[in-house]
Parts: C-alpha cells; structure tokens; sequence
C-alpha cells in the first residue's frame, strides 16, 4: 500500500491496499464483552467506560514508521503511514448516536478531542480528524454506534481548499469567511435549523446534498481540540444530538466529518507554506451529508453537484421536525 | 432552481431543481421511431442516421436566458442556464458503444466534436463537454445507447484545477504536465493498457478506483474540438472501443468524461484571467471510472480516494484481457 499524488489536481490517492479484509460482525467487536487489542482511550473511566477508542482492526493506514516521500519520476509518492482508530460511542450495542444523552455525546466529543490533540504531538502527522458514517449506505462496518480518528501524512485536498479560501477571503476582508457566513445566516434565518448557546446548525446555501447541515460557532476559534468551557462543550452535544435526531428522520444514513486545522506544531514539509500562515483563519465546523434513498446526479457530472432541493427548504423541513423529537 | 457558489469551496451547486422527473422508459425515447422535439444533429444524414443528437427530455439545465449572476449578500448565485443535449449512439436499442465499429464509434466522437464547438458559439457558455454514464450502477437513464453533452456557465471545479496545476506545471518548467505524463507512462510501460497511432490508454499513476483509465494523445492540443486529420480520427476511435471492450469485462457501469479546455472564444467573467492565459497549457483527455460492485470507501474520508488495486495490477490485468476481444 502506498499513498500517490495526482499531478494533476495533486490530491493524494491510497492505493493498492488490497481488498478489504472482512470485518467479523459476530460476535460485535464493539461491545464491552469483546476485548480490544489495545485502549487508547476510555471515558470516564477503563472500569466503567461509556466511550473507548482503539485502534481499527482493519486500518486504512499503517501506525508505525517513516513517511518515506520520494519522487518516481514526474509522480510523487509516500508510505502508507497514518492512524487510524474507532471511537466506540456507547457500550450499548443498540444505541445510536442521536439517542444518547447529551452528557453522552459530550464524552464522544470529548474522545474525539483528546484523540486529535494526542495525535498531533506525531510530527508525521499533517491532519487528524474525526468522522463518522452512519449506516449501510454510508458504508459503515458495524451496526454498534461508532465513528473514527483518521490522522494523515497529508492534508485532505478539500480542507486543503477551504483553507487557501478562507485565506484569500482574510487577506481581501480582515474578516474570517466562516464568521461572515455564520452571520449572514443568522441574519437571513432561513436555512437555519436550530441554534443553542454560541452554536448554529444550518442548511448551507450551496449544499452539495438536500438536507445537507453544518454545525459552527459564532466564536472564531480554528481548532476544535482547543480547550473549552463545560457550558459550551455542553451547548454542542445538545446540538449535535437534536441536530442527528432531526436528520434520522429524513435518512437513516449519513457521513459526519469534524473539519479542524492542519497539525500546526509540525514545521516541514511540502505544504507547511500554508497552513503555518493560515490555520488562524479557519474556522472549525462539523459538515453532515445525509445520503438519501433516490440516487443523486452528484458524481457524474464530474464534481458539479446537483442538489434537487434548496436548502432553505431542507431547514425548513428540519425545523419542523423539531416537534416530533 | 438556480446555481450558487460555495463560498469554501468556490465549486458551483445547482440547487433547488426539485426531484427528477420521470423519464419515459418505454417505449423507447432514443430508438428510431420515437420523435424528438428537435433534431440538433444527425450522422452521416437526417434520413438515415447512426447517430443523432436531442435536446434532453429532462434537462439539467434550462437553454434560455440571461445568466443572471448575482450576489446574495456574502453569496454569489446564478440562474441555471446551461445546455444539455443526448447523444443518440445507435439507431439500435441493444448495442452498447462498445459494440459499435470504429466507424460508428468515430460518429459519436465526431457529434461530441461538432456539438461542443458549436455550443462554444454561444459566449454565455464557459464550458462544454461530452459525458456518458453507462450502466444502471452510474445512473444511466436509459438501455438504449447514449452519451451527453452539457455546457455551462461556469468550468467545472476539476477542471478548473486540472487547469491551475498545468499553468503551474508550465511555469516551472515550461513543458505540459500531461505531455510528461504520457512520455513517463510510455517509457515505465507498466501502467499502459494499450495505444493506437498517437493514442495511449493507460492506468493512471494516482487512480481513484480500481480500472480507471485515461486515454490521451501523445501530440499536444488544448481542446478535443480542434480538426484532425481522418486518420487520427480513426485511431482514437478504435482505441476507446478496444478499452471499452476491455473495460466492460471488469465492471458492467462507468463514468466517461471528456475533459477539454475551457471556450476561450468568450472574453467576460469572473474566471478569465486563468484560462484566457493557460488554455495552451491544457491538454484534452479522455477520463473512464468503472464502477465496481463492491463498494469502495471513497468518499467516506472527505475527498481522500481509497483505491484497493494497484493501477499496475490493473493495467496488467486490462491488458490481459485484450486476448478475449
């Protein structure tokens, strides 16, 4: 297995990993009688744990070694190093996400937090993230309620975008883009889905999915593992849980990913140009892409989404699930 | 049902176009004695055609009308014009575009070519190209054999990298990434599926998923609608047939994108100051993506691509299958 840039659009590609070794479902590797070759991480505690991270039995990525860039020719190539590691969210096997307590989901987030910071003292490491896909047509491996930590020798090519946006935004303004959106939105109130304390969850104007929702502060901060308040932490849970419980109702599948900064204490490499400068004008942001049942025209049209409802109508529907929660 | 740009990402969304209507399956929109709304192209003739081209019966975009760019506050929005057009490949219903002849096949190609060029006629358009979605796993609409063509307001977000990363390319070293990329690929011989005359189809270095193939030629040229001579014609039509009839042995559905430059003939827009400059440094290509049965975890990682073979393995094993055409 090993990691190719596309000269191109100079996105890295994993390839060559083989097919997917089988995953065991039974008995469920997740559940507390099962015993993990290794606990990164249990809260709140390894005796009584709601929540444990270890690392995935069939990783993406290979934890131990060097990074290897070297050059074949025009192509530029590096090993297949990165972490990667599940969060079990609950030891209940029959519980998803949406119904778990706040205080519960605030224990996910907090995994989530003290995983990334953990992993970012690996100077390998350019980005470390956390993800979740929720049922069958998200591809998830197991049924028991889990998500993932994926932390890459490279930064993902669409944060990358984001960034060098975010950047170009800052330097034209002197004002954070997703500040700016954050505002309009609030302002607009017509894609906004639900609010608590600093926290905004909205339909974003050029969804990619219906039914597509961002979770940001209003407070600018371009990293999600930086310390925070316990009312805070406690506003975003409850979010985050209202937020899940709304979309379970329009789809029963959907990717979650935590966008935060690049590893900033990392000082070499091919991009640190970028985000040594610029990490401290992003702005962290959960994005939730449903999938829905009828097939979309996303991907054929060679990256021109097509999206067949507005957003504004998407937060609309999703407001008015409120009451059924 | 309207374009808006993301802010992040700079990538157009159409939005808000409702669902998709339903498409009549039977009878048969494309055999021969249905009667389309217009006929915008026939070859070799309008009484006896092998391959004609239609208005899409349910266009993604509507051909009437202003652009209509806009800002709504902090966003930037357009109305969704655009053309979108079906590519007849055969009066008969059971063929595949594999299955054609050369000369058939030179038919499509050459309605791709005469379409495109007219439809960059038309200043209003930035971008037109030629698509094909077969197989039921890639959307197709229809059995019956038929490709698209789609011009839009604006280049598509791939492209328009495509576009960044060969101008950089140039810059540095005053030679066409693409042109290097087939010289490299010719001279490793290993990822090359096969070549006709001037044209190489080959497993590319970075591929997103198992089988994907591009063809290119080694002579450069910006844009797929430029003339060429009868001969060369000829040699890129038997080409993409052989790997399609190689490629049909792997997976029963694809994606096929023509990838050309941007219409340099319109002089307005929020994008000229790139292509006007960097058209030359383009080079047109053919992209195929198959669609494998077993899903892969693609766009689980935020835009990481995970490819489970090698694109050496799978050029050695496409070439393999050439005995059995």
């Amino acid at each position: 297995m090993e990691l190719r840039k596309d000269p191109i659009t100079r996105s890295w590609v994993v390839v060559g990993h083989g097919e997917d070794a089988t995953i065991p479902i039974e008995p469920c590797l997740l559940c507390p009688d099962s015993k993990p070759s290794q606990t990164l991480l249990a809260l709140p505690s390894d005796d009584d744990w709601k929540v444990r991270v270890t690392p995935h039995p069939v990783p993406l990525y290979r934890i131990e070694g060097d990074v290897g860039r070297a050059a074949e020719g025009i192509y530029d190539k590096m090993r297949g190093v990165g972490a990667h590691e599940i969060v079990i969210e609950t030891p209940h096997h029959n519980r998803p996400l949406s119904r778990l307590s706040d205080d519960e989901i605030g224990l996910v987030l907090e995994a989530y937090k003290r995983r990334i910071a953990d992993l970012k003292l690996d100077s390998r490491f350019k980005y470390a993230t956390a993800l979740k896909n929720q049922g069958q047509a998200a591809a998830a491996d197991w049924t028991h309620a889990y998500s993932e930590i994926v932390a890459t020798t490279f930064v993902p090519r669409r944060v990358l975008y984001e960034l060098r946006a975010a950047k170009t935004y800052f330097e034209e303004k002197e004002r954070c883009v997703f500040c700016d959106i954050v505002r309009q939105e609030e302002r607009a109130e017509k894609r906004v889905v639900d609010t608590q304390g600093d926290y905004v969850a909205f339909c974003p104007y050029a969804s990619r999915v219906p039914f597509e929702v961002w979770i940001l502060s209003r407070k600018h901060n371009f990293q999600f593992e930086s310390p925070r308040p316990e009312a805070r932490r406690k506003h975003l849970a409850a979010l985050l849980g209202r937020t899940l419980r709304r979309l379970e109702q329009v789809s029963d599948a959907y990717h979650l990913v935590l966008h935060t900064s690049p590893n900033t204490s990392v000082h070499s490499g091919e991009i640190t140009e970028y985000w040594k400068t610029i990490a401290d004008d992003y702005h962290w942001h959960i994005e939730i892409m449903p999938i829905l049942p009828k097939g979309s025209r996303s991907y054929a049209l060679k990256e021109v989404y097509f999206n067949a409802v507005l957003p504004e109508e998407s937060a609309k529907y999703l407001r008015i699930l409120e009451s059924a929660l």
